[in-house]
């Protein structure tokens, strides 16, 4: 297992600066009055996209040879990072092949394919899914670039709060959701050596809790089959960002489903961004969890941005 | 009537500078290939208060003098104007009142309420609205802030395309939505002198379109109580903001209420920012008019982003 590195990050940073955006950050008196701290919104909603994935897709497609560029790239994702590395595919002029059930919303295979991607369906379970796969990358050659395990993901990922602790000076905190890791994983990497005082938190869904439980555990608990409406946060840990989590992380703290529906109201009134469920997660921890984050400056990841405006959980 | 002037936009801009944000610029790849031109979303929903209007609020108030600052600020708006001035009367610490409709929105009293403003009811008619505005500044003493016909509002919108400029070189073409006309007035103000080649473009509702109409026929036609989404963009035309549109404007495009609903969305769904109907208007008219824009560098004005999360209009 190769454990990327601070150099890894800087060198993503060079090679996706084309491709992504510098994000900004949002702030609001109100939501500051509500929570008792000064909260720092890293809105990588507004990234290329709309998901902090296209930094670590991007790092992945634009790190390959020109040998393996040309067989492309293979991911099985039915979330933000299938469209992402189809972004960061077609910025290259790349092959990008991504697997999803076929029972998946039609906006996700739709997103894929409009950034030039080909989707190949499987059936919903995990058997159908490693055996369609397989049969991509034996026919294709293609790369297989996972959602977040993966040094070259987390690599991209830790480019964000690089950015973030030069646009936002002492931070006490930060904090954002947890699915698999790789946003977490990233932000362990670049602060543990850039802003070793800055606390990291993660933020995850009650319902979908097992990088919680695994934390208390000490090893890797994975959910079957977890329900929630953060829907990017479902997947579980994996051995490299088990590693970040395991030495880095302060706490998990989570939320529950309306509580969730409840930030993620406040954010899209208060803040005027369109994110999803999941990035709504961490302002939920924080307004259940006051007393760990009163009076300290705390940076939030806005994951992302790609929600169903027909149908939000509100209405 | 006083014209403000370049002067005045300078001093609003070192006035303000405290209590209003420099807000982003964004883009969208898709929407450019949608629209063939190269588009710049200027975001002023992600202004303090939520719209433009913070800035020239904020020019006014602070720009009073201590003597009649005490006495305090008082508006007609059951819009963005009230709850920015109130906003900015709340930074500086004077008392504000707007009188609105007993029949406004409860979220726009609560705003105006949330800033530390005194909401006063009228009956919901220009007489009533009169005689109650008329009251309280007698009571009060306080200084009339218009919403738009007012040289201080005017030179503090004007400070949005001087940013925008900085932001954004070589801009072909700048387009705001048009109600009474201060923030196209600004617009005008400001690139009139500093980037005289760009062209201004206002957009309108075809159902509230009377400033088209009046661009048309070379004096100030006022609508009977216009209907339309785009609820900002109701109100007339008056001397000031005339003298702005005729002299500078190159044209007034209109678009249909579902042209600016399918706009809106677009705009939620691309660039993942909650904004008003209004706000949609511009984006409409390109879309409507896509020959005037081609192969363009095209400034986009946001104006607000204060829209009710329980009704949107797709919904």
């Amino acid at each position: 297992m190769y454990i990327p590195t601070l150099a890894d990050m800087r060198a993503a940073r060079a090679r996706i600066a084309p491709h992504v955006h510098q994000t900004p950050i949002l702030t609001s008196r109100m939501l500051n009055q509500l929570t008792g701290a000064e909260l720092f919104f890293k809105c990588e909603n507004l990234q290329k996209a709309g998901a902090f994935k296209a930094r670590g897709a991007s790092n992945a497609v634009f790190g390959l040879s020109d040998d393996q560029a040309r067989k492309g790239v293979a991911t099985h994702s039915s979330g933000n990072h299938g469209t992402c590395l189809s972004y960061a595919a077609g910025r290259r002029g790349i092959p990008c092949t991504v697997v999803m059930p076929h029972t998946a919303p039609q906006a996700k295979k739709d997103a894929v394919r409009g950034y030039g991607g080909r989707v190949v369906e499987c059936e919903p379970s995990t058997t159908s899914r490693e055996a369609v796969f397989a049969e991509v990358l034996a026919e294709t050659g293609a790369e297989f670039v996972h959602p977040y395990n993966d040094p070259r993901v987390i690599a991209g990922q830790a480019t964000c709060s690089a950015e973030m602790i030069e646009q936002v000076e002492g931070l006490d905190a930060v904090i954002a959701p947890i699915g698999g890791g790789g946003m977490v994983s990233g932000t362990c990497l670049t602060l543990s050596h850039l802003a070793p005082k800055t606390r990291i938190f993660a933020a995850e869904p009650e319902q979908a809790d097992d990088a919680c439980r695994s934390f208390k555990a000490g090893y890797i608990i994975a959910d079957d089959a977890p329900n929630t409406i953060a829907d990017g946060l479902k997947v579980p840990l994996k051995d490299l960002t088990w590693h970040f989590v395991q030495n880095h992380v302060t706490d998990i703290l989570t939320a529950s489903e309306q509580e969730i529906i409840d930030a993620m109201k406040l954010i899209w009134k208060r803040l005027k961004i369109v994110m999803e469920p999941s990035s709504a997660v961490p302002l939920a921890a924080i307004l259940k969890n006051p007393n760990v984050f009163a009076g300290q400056r705390v940076g939030i990841i806005i994951t992302g941005g790609n929600v169903d405006l027909d149908s939000l959980p509100w209405n």
